[in-house]
């Protein structure tokens, strides 16, 4: 790979990605760009225009993009379409976010004449994957600077020092190590590392930092309705809201009751294990209540269907493929299973639970005529069962058959 | 299907199969022998085999077992290494119980010389389905007597006239309907029907049987640690204990804190949506414990296979195929996966939530030399990751390279 | 089900049809619509007519359609789209004719206002199964009649009896039983019963209908080249052709080369195990093709996704779920694959071999210039392979090290 | 990686792995040990002994081992078991005979105290890949030597210099380049690079070096009957056979009949697609006949999830995972199917053709009994058709009043 001439960083405004920021100047000679998104994190952006300037970086070089909207309409919701879990359990937040950053980035590059991007992403994690798999999907011969991977900066203190020797300011509280590491989006806050490296030994209290504990929860549960259309949801208690102001207020909820932590050991696509803590407040309560929907307004083919791909999807987001043919193929079958899933669905808050205990739905194709215990006025007819039952037993009766003739 | 000489009737002692008990032998002119198990329902069976004496069945076709330990040991364990869920959230409680009912029916068919069985299930339900198939699977000749697709006993008003022509005793509490309908054993209760047929209104308090609500859960969370030899539960709190008395304990754990619930909508095997309530306290919590052994002592490779293959699993359990040879098949995968699953889980239990917190293995493959943020003292060369996302990437780049010459 | 009052009749013209058109008649005294269509079957449908008006039906209510583009287009074509093979080996040429009568049926009462169709399929096979499957998928209230299932005309000499005491001549060669059953249209022939129902004995020479033997086929090899469009051939040796030209002209490539012959014993979704001879010949050489475009166009996510549910589309179709939201779902993965399989296939056909020997495209994702052994000019670093293994091994050694441990 | 002490070489004698080995002792001034391996590639193996021992290999350190039987019985059998297919069409033949390699080399490290192991693969294959995973897999420590990777021998040119400067015998044909490259084992042959780079144009005649061309082959059709037992060979035409044994016959009738060419375009693990002319003319007819025994003997249930899964298993070992958790659960499953897949099957061999045309077994399901068109005396009773047909239906019932519902 020839040296880069002009690179597109994304730049969070931390004392990390300044440092790479400064890297990038002095190794490569080369000029930077920077672009920081408001994913939700829940941090000011102001500070890292300020930031950037300071490290010498030309205004019109600057880009600053709320993206929030995008991200829950054009990403997070699609994979709520499916009901994604890796691995039984984890949301994906994390792995979401990165293809929508590696997108903006490639943009940037094509509008500025930028030939490389670079992130912060270690040599030992997923997210160098993501976000190099989905640059390279969308621009075939960007360049991908990675400097975890090159630099010789291998501890704290080396770091430290390049700041110093470059004059990046370093706040005090990031002078000594943080006791573990953390990325958030609007979907998720996830802390891994350091005190959480043994996964025999629980986490801290202090490591939760979006959600309420369970036992600091009201004790009172709250209900709420979420209204979807086409598999998306579209209000809170009938109130019609845009995709991120709805995720927004079920973290709130989410956040109050206790509501989707995880303590999780998962098995990252660079071969090993690792211990995270999840807090997916909103999106824990989404997940229910979308399948609280499609119980009702999903054919069972369908929902079978979607089920047995699931794993396959999750797994294709988790490991960085969004921007791959295979996932697209799969969105378009998720996607055509969503067209009336359509409805309401109530639930209850209740620390650190979220529990659907009412749905309802124009599309709804549950029939209380045929379910009924009582008479269904000719809607099914019981013996219509025995024929049923004996086709589907009829290869097994001539196995048994079979076997028995053997051994007799 | 030319009538039956001798039937060995699912007996539980109460009204419904008492009724069917005498109806066979009114109907068939049939000797009748009764089966009533003993599956952990929480049911005194000495009063079954004293109203199956009272309606004139001979001690030697009277049959009460207890076959908790062969259920938790033979069906509910195997099945649990499979992590396996129903539509994404049935521990499917009742579909396993429903193959050993039919497995010992059709032995005791064999021991008493009997032609047929037969079950109290409706035309309506998956329960008919399962005994069936179990039947149809364990013996091709046997018959199968299924009464409520056969009678015209179709009001529960005939059915009570029925009763009192032929001195079946109907206690009180069951001249009213029963308000809605349960099936209970060691691992699940569940309750459906009536008051529950609209499945936007939330299920009345009184239905919840067996675990304490949430809100009236302990204010104190309650830690237990379980040991796995194998992908099966071995102990609690250090204690070694049989298959049943784990799950027995279990329940306790989960009653008291509230563990289990779920109000669900599910897509029936005939075609039809009902929806149940059910309470699944101690499966709830060995879910989440056995899927917190095997964070760290499964490879990635044999749980995404695993994932990836578990709803058809659970499918085929739910649709009444355990004796299937695709059953067995998927089991000796699953079985192959669970030689190194043996270690400990802790679980923090409160107010409705089972979440793992910690656990520990002998045969753990989680390396915190290879994950660590620390110096990892050349455990992983961050290197190879650029060789990885590269080829990883190729293809990806060869699709961007073509589409982007195709629109050039 | 309340007796009908207009059906509208799959007719052929045959004796089998024309004595369920007379049955119709008198044991429900309804009017009946007949339709018959032609499929590519290779029979003239002007004696359909003549027959259906000497046997009473109203010339508007005689519906008599050349279907074959609209087979082509809409069943056959999405189908080998997937490269769909039932149990490995049949290219389904009987099932997928089944939905799109079923569709006429449907449309052709909304049309004349019949509550009721009908078809002449028995109650042993699949077809009962695919017409009835299709036509409640899209008119939930239409009544199926299928007289096989219901009538006591249960041997051919009261078939024949029925016949002669209604007026239906039957041809001489009718007289007898045919040897086998036969179901032919555009795109293959089945030959199925009697003679061939051993299947340890060969089907003897005269089943064969539509194909040469490969003993009897040129001695000389025959060039052809197939122009896909998105995964649809469209032209054949350059020439521009409508699907159903492009079948028929496969069809005689097929024939003269002796193509496409399967003898087969299959699984039927009823239950039991069925022996059948097919002939395929056009369908063969498409999906060798499409195959061979695929090869070069498709990129592995996306045909490795495609490879994994092409069995259970294949199963879907066979069972006669056509019009089920799972194939419909299916549909749009697959269809969302093909966007770029567009290209030419060069085939050699030879005694009843078709085998692609040339494939190019402008939507070629082969690289020469990253597979040459020789200078790639940089296109491929092989040093990028070291870190791939070695991320791809990481799992494989922490297994390794672990059970290493355990045994040490 | 430190320098290698001793390493085991797959040696085979040829020109390329003669400078490997030389190579080897000059850049690490290592002891090396040869291992050469008769797998069936049709080799005298004393020529590389004496060319080992001239290249100063002690004689305790030159293995050459005749593992054709191992091959076919541990490895090839299995395989066979799952009618394993990448991509549709390809047996697998290269890849299958890697991980017996790999297995033997670190065995033999063991042996002799090596602490690495060589291959001749190259960087852009799928070889080295599957050769590197199978040896980590089995010993995490042990180091992989891959020069190809590694040296600056990139030209014909320099490497022949090597072998001048070196004192290894060039014979004259290897002077120039061969126009292809060529992997031969006891299941295949193939051919790829050089002038096979183009997949538009025809592969020429001379680069099919195992079968006759099909124009050759006889013009009399020959018959052969294969029995299998447990879903292996085990003899041909009555005659019982080791597994290698079966192998080479099945090859000769294979190569005399024309049977088993393919040409190939696939998608390598690395990600470039590249194409191959393959032969395999014994496993074409395995292949073939294993399919037709498991027609008449292996259950609709079983074998539809052996087809479901059967993607993944090819792809698990075109990719280098035989030595994995994920292929052995596979393989159990797998193997659970094969029980009963006991009997004996009829193929006519034509002019490229194997084509199943008989098959018995006293472990058949067929049952003439209940498909035949005659009389069946109660085996199958059609109405249960009715109600099979019924309760498949009601979901797509329920769809479609609801779609009409909301149009309405």
């Amino acid at each position: 790979m020839s040296a880069p001439k002009k690179v597109v960083l994304a730049y969070s405004g931390g004392l990390d990605t300044s440092i790479i920021l400064k890297w990038l100047q002095t190794e490569y000679d080369c000029e930077v760009v920077t672009f920081t998104a408001d994913l939700g994190q829940g941090e000011e952006l102001d500070p890292a225009r300020k930031k950037a300037e300071m490290l010498g970086i030309a205004p019109e070089n600057i880009y600053i993009e709320d993206v929030r909207e995008e991200f829950v309409r054009d990403f997070v919701f699609p994979m709520f379409r499916a009901n994604a879990l890796y691995e039984g359990l984890y949301l994906l937040g994390t792995s979401i976010a990165r293809p929508l950053i590696s997108k903006r980035l490639v943009e940037i590059a094509a509008e500025t004449g930028a030939d490389a991007v670079a992130h912060g992403a270690t040599g030992k994690g997923n997210d160098q994957v993501r976000f190099e798999l989905s640059a390279y999907a969308l621009n075939p011969d960007i360049k991908v600077i990675a400097p975890w991977r090159e630099w010789d900066l291998t501890s704290r203190t080396k770091l430290l020092e390049f700041a110093e020797a470059h004059q990046i300011p370093v706040a005090k509280d990031k002078r000594g190590e943080a006791p573990f590491s953390v990325d958030a989006n609007l979907l998720h806050t996830s802390s891994e590392g350091k005190v959480l490296e043994d996964p025999a030994v629980d986490a801290p209290d202090y490591v939760y930092q979006r959600t309420n504990a369970p036992e600091d929860a009201p004790d009172t549960p709250e209900m709420v309705e979420i209204g979807f259309v086409q598999g998306d949801a579209v209000s809170i208690n009938g109130e019609a809201l845009s995709p991120a102001t709805i995720l927004t207020r079920l973290n709130e909820l989410g956040r109050v009751h206790g509501i989707g932590r995880l303590d999780f050991v998962e098995n990252r696509f660079v071969g090993m294990k690792s211990r995270g803590i999840y807090e997916t407040p909103g999106g824990t309560i989404l997940l229910e209540a979308h399948r609280g929907i499609e119980q009702i307004t999903l054919d069972s083919g369908a929902g079978h269907l979607k089920d047995s791909i699931m794993p396959r999807y999750a797994e294709l987001i988790y490991n960085g493929f969004w921007f791959s043919p295979e996932r697209e193929m799969l969105q378009a079958l998720i996607d055509k299973s969503q067209e009336h899933v359509t409805g309401t669905v109530r639930l209850k808050l209740y620390k650190g639970l979220a529990r659907t205990v009412g749905r309802w739905s124009d599309h709804s194709l549950y029939s209380e005529a045929h379910v009924t215990f009582e008479d269904d006025a000719g809607a099914y007819d019981q013996k219509d069962a025995q024929g049923f039952i004996q086709l589907n037993a009829l290869r097994l009766k001539l196995l048994a058959a079979r076997n028995r003739r053997l051994k007799g």
